[in-house]
């Protein structure tokens, strides 16, 4: 597919107005044209079916669904219980965040006026605090007193946003059993910030409601966790709604004891890559797709899209250069890899403006409450849009994830987004149950800690 | 205050546009700017507050509250819990409300995939089919199939309508414990009809969720026991912000044994509208309000505004012609009227382009999700507003209730709107407690039906 043909815009049409959105390139005939069409028609029963699932599993209190849209797949590829982008969505729906807000905060913590935010270190980045200003706004709206309290006591500091009060970093202090900033005491504590230091002793064994849990951050949590869990659920909702479970799910597997500077485990990753990429290949032929399958190796725990490859061939893997070899071992916070996810790669063919555009969808308890699209002008379809230093321009959606036209066809903007909305869902589902499979990591931690300090 | 005072808008600023909102004729300075300034400050307090409330009392599934604002004075006069008027509200808030009815749903009948929805029966109102319709496409997209049952076999008819598919009015049939239309049977049944008819036997002792429950139709409900309710609620709040509970409360009374024709129980209303006009006199001097008191007699129960007068001295009810004695005796369905209610009346100093403007809060659950004005261009500050035949303008909020800005002046509009989405929510706290208060009357009544017959 040449980059010429993907000159174009939707222009959807809305009540009010014209709306934009990223162009899908592949003519929708395929299967997921059949998937969403499904979707649309399996409507009442899906909703049902979330609203008993929830009722079983404890939506987490926010997070954000990368997703992948091919148009023959439609599946999340990562999914962000300390979402970092609630400044790129649409202001216009800043009352539908609030009241997801409300109804999280009335099943977590009803008793609770206060609230610590507890955001990531790096405070220089402007689009950071940008999110968590944002993430104020929308807390101080739900009737919450909010302030921010800083794990790093050198980065506290008041800060100047634009469009609203100055954002005041306190540094954080520990008294019993309780996480202040200055007299500020608070039953429950926020996390917007992802662990992937590891835990840090100030938030260990807290008699405050904290929320993510502590083993929803990257020092507990893998990526295969999650995806064993979505597998289950995708199945669930494929059997529901009567399509193939592959269509909204990527394959997945894991290396553990790799070591890419000393080389070891090369040939694990290079056998399942090998694997993988034939199951694709047979996929690919049975719905008659013509591109060129390919797979993602990514770190199992951790964030930010650092130590990420895109892979077409094993081979790639046994020559990694030293470069690329310190680029894969590495990721945020100066975690060294030893676990790798290898996953199935879903190419993005929706473009705006010649550029890739990936949608991420942003959640607030079990309601999809906006989202944005990543657009990268340097980026190839089958590449990773999420990397470090990887300049993005945010698209937000121009209109809500929950009012599909059941009249309209099945590839009209407010039914894609609507099928955006479900499978972020699917992605937040699994998420939850991902949350209670791993509950116990840490009180195992914490004894085998004791074991062996005894 | 002369009209020509009147022909003002107020253009308040919103992030993205200008929005046109009633102008507020009074300069607020007086105790409504206090309290608008004490709810602004006590927001997080007020915010928790109603968390606990609404853990101790079931929110009706919906409801829409008639507020009076004087600038002096910021009260609800009436709450009607089968709102007919969904269509008046802004369509960019639809999104909140299917967020909110998702709640209402998995609160109240998780369970249930499909909703009988059991309209009024003047099918003929063009008004009214728009907020079927509305609520049907509220109702679709919170994921229910949705179908529409008529009491009255003569209404089943299919209408066309603008914006939207045909509405099928359908003939409701009992079987057995249930009611159905054609094979279509739902485990709720969702009635927006307000039985001011009485409580038709098709719709007794269903095994179906009935929501809201028959006891909240006005063949049970008596706005006086709404009134009773609010005046706990209002003590409540008042003691929490720490203003006086009158700025947000009306005085009401009631004389049953009422028979216009036969000039019964003329003396009792005229005792009592002398008494509450004293009432008044005395807070208008506490407050050095000028303008001349007045009180509002109408039905204790029903709807419509019908049977309202506007009273400023109690020889008033005292001479009534024949027209005024017919006019006060009947209500909506012919039903006679023998209890009254007399309410402090409130003016209304709201206007835009030369009208009387009410603001009509809407909420599902607890949640406030639009609102509009009744704009009258014929009526006086000191007029009931919702009269039969009686033209008004709908003017959808162009903003929502819940995006306070604690930086603004308490008058500015987002605060002005926050305020009326607080008071809305009282009078739905209210309503909550009514209908819990007025739980057992229909089994009493039932129990008394069958002694009767044995």
């Amino acid at each position: 597919m040449s980059r010429s043909q993907l000159l174009e815009f939707d222009f959807a049409d809305s009540p009010n107005k014209k709306v934009m959105v990223p162009h899908l390139t592949t003519a929708l005939s395929g299967p997921l044209l059949e998937l969403e069409k499904q979707v649309l028609e399996a409507m009442p029963r899906i909703e049902h079916w979330f609203r008993s699932e929830w009722l079983q599993h404890a939506a987490p209190f926010y997070g954000s669904v990368d997703l992948r849209n091919s148009g023959f797949k439609l599946a999340p590829v990562d999914t962000n219980l300390f979402p970092g982008g609630f400044n790129n969505l649409n202001p216009d729906f800043l009352p539908l965040c609030v009241q997801a807000a409300m109804t999280a905060v009335e099943k977590i913590c009803p008793q609770t006026q206060r609230l610590l935010l507890v955001p990531e270190n790096h405070t220089r980045n402007r689009f950071y605090l940008q999110n968590v200003a944002a993430l104020r706004t929308i807390l101080e709206h739900a009737g919450l007193e909010v302030r921010i309290g800083t794990l790093d006591a050198a980065a506290a500091q008041t800060v100047e946003i634009e469009n609203g009060p100055p954002l005041k970093f306190e540094p954080l202090r520990r008294v019993g059993n309780h996480v202040l900033v200055d007299d500020f005491d608070s039953c429950v504590v926020l996390l917007n910030n992802d662990l992937s230091a590891g835990i840090p002793d100030m938030l260990r064994d807290l008699d405050q409601a904290v929320i993510p849990p502590l083993h929803a951050g990257w020092a507990v949590r893998r990526k295969s966790n999650h995806f064993s869990a979505y597998n289950r659920v995708a199945d669930k909702f494929a059997a529901l709604v009567g399509v193939d479970p592959w269509l909204i799910n990527p394959y997945f597997a894991t290396c553990g004891q790799i070591n890419f500077h000393e080389r070891k485990g090369e040939e694990c990753l290079a056998g399942f890559i090998d694997e993988m990429l034939q199951d694709i290949r047979k996929k690919y032929a049975e719905y008659d797709i013509k591109e060129a399958p390919f797979v993602i190796v990514k770190a199992d725990a951790g964030t930010y899209g650092m130590g990420i490859m895109s892979v077409k061939d094993a081979s790639e893997v046994r020559n990694l250069n030293r470069k690329q070899r310190n680029k894969m071992s590495v990721i945020k916070e100066g975690q060294h890899v030893t676990e790798v996810i290898i996953q199935e790669g879903v190419h993005t063919f929706e473009t705006i403006n010649d550029a890739v555009a990936e949608p991420v969808v942003y959640l607030i308890d079990h309601f999809v409450v906006g989202g944005f699209y990543r657009v990268h002008t340097t980026r190839g379809v089958d590449e990773n849009l999420n990397a470090p230093g990887m300049h993005f321009e945010p698209l937000a959606f121009e209109t809500v994830c929950t009012l599909p036209d059941r009249r309209a066809a099945p590839r009209s903007t407010p039914n894609r987004f609507y099928a955006y909305g479900v499978i972020a869902r699917l992605a937040m589902l699994a998420a939850a149950m991902e949350l209670e499979d791993t509950a116990e990591v840490l009180d195992e931690e914490t004894q085998d800690a004791r074991v062996a300090q005894s």
